[in-house]
């Protein structure tokens, strides 16, 4: 068997999995990836289960539609209310997730068994997390902070501003307080690694900082090799390496996208797509 | 003629309009109102023209259903890129939005001719607001900045925070830097107003403040009796004052909708609708 040439789909409510796209092309530069950004309904974070459902439903079509040999939900709100829905739906195409690959290196990283996560809203409020790290470890003790601002601090770029670091304590410094303070940090939103410096900065250097997006790659990688679905050593690369679709204002998801995926994106290489015909 | 008995449509993407509808609700405290917050697909400030206008017209669709007797668009991203179409598809029902009632207010208050707006990216780049101040004063300088960090820091409820007020000075220091600065400054978006005092505090006691809310509530007014659509003094006040409908997250309307309508919202009387059935 030579490996699977096809793409890797990346869905993600709008910029913020570019965090997660970019981990994985450093890990895996061979393979070529289809990105879709929902960013006509974006955020998914302060949306209901059941509409958050629907929407990614309609996303991921699209990207199995495009023949990708995976998807991965690069989105934290859509992973942590969504995937069992889209992994009955995809069968046999695998969906990979960002919460369980953060939980699990949370875990990893944890001596005190005592975990922190940041997220959006919807996240923290269903609980995905917690639960994901409690599986895997029962008595580890999670905080769980909505961190919604950071979202628009992202968004703008704004990684070291004093907006950033004010927000950053202001959200922060409750959750290390005390004798009993996590020592791990779980960043559960794809936007808050552009904030990472400022997040470390208000945390300290002694707490453990698990950015997921990072995490998901390895998984990503791991995956494709347990489903035979990696590239061989001796298959070509064909074509460019990464498409772009979203669903509204091409010019913003090339500007603010570039802040996510840390290179420039062309705004003429962002293809509009309308999801309710999908 | 008796007065129009019917209620008042008001309508926003999310909850930033119940600042217009607090506004509106003091002024004309005998109305009836139903508001309609398009939760689901909000914030409209960073979508295309185009998919916005296709939002407005099924939110306002369901107003005009219910039976109102006028539509207030509590929005100024909708304002700006949607008003006419509005206008022509619910004609006779009068359609008024925000933009021009603050366009108004700013002419009126600015000594020297030079006028600032803030506001959401969409907005921004629309130029409305700029557009509707030169149509009254025709050698007006206007100046535009989009400050997509304030409406995350409105939703928080973060009106005095440090991290607002670090905002507040990146965004708002330029602007008024100078022997040419302008001397008034228009919030161009609804959720602003829940952060005037910090606004205040950072652009000094000299520059008048234009809040939009105050404004389109006054311009309502005068809409209403120029319309006919007053109620007559000996009309009684039947029913509850306030309608809320939401398309999305109504524990979440509840919660951050009370931040902009200045009081509780019981998250029991929020109606949940679909538009996409509209």
């Amino acid at each position: 068997m030579s490996g699977d040439g096809r793409p890797i789909g990346v869905f993600d409510s709008g910029m913020g999995g570019l965090t997660v796209l970019r981990a994985l092309a450093a890990r895996l530069p061979r393979e070529r990836f289809v990105y879709l950004g929902d960013t006509a309904r974006l955020p998914y974070g302060t949306k209901s289960a059941e509409t958050v459902q629907a929407y990614a439903l309609q996303a991921t079509r699209l990207l199995v539609g495009e023949g990708v040999k995976m998807v991965v939900v690069a989105c934290n709100t859509a992973s942590a209310v969504a995937l069992y829905v889209l992994q009955e739906a995809w069968d046999p195409v695998p969906v990979i997730g960002v919460i369980e690959p953060g939980a699990r290196a949370g875990v990893a990283a944890t001596k005190n068994r005592r975990i922190a996560v940041i997220a959006t809203e919807g996240t923290v409020k269903g609980g995905a997390y917690a639960r994901a790290i409690r599986r895997l470890m029962g008595d580890a003790h999670v905080v769980q902070q909505p961190c919604q601002v950071f979202v628009a601090l992202a968004e703008e770029g704004w990684a070291e501003s004093p907006a950033t670091l004010a927000a950053a304590k202001h959200y922060l410094e409750p959750l290390f307080d005390g004798a009993d303070a996590p020592d791990t940090l779980v960043l559960g939103c794809t936007h808050f690694p552009v904030l990472a410096s400022t997040i470390r900065r208000t945390v300290g250097a002694a707490i453990a900082l698990v950015d997921s997006a990072e995490t998901t790659a390895a998984a990503v990688e791991e995956a494709l090799a347990a489903n035979g679905l990696a590239l061989g050593p001796e298959q070509p690369v064909q074509g460019p390496a990464i498409r772009f679709f979203a669903t509204d204002a091409p010019e913003r998801f090339a500007r603010v996208g570039a802040i996510f995926l840390g290179r420039e994106i062309d705004e003429g290489a962002v293809e509009l797509v309308d999801l309710r015909k999908a």
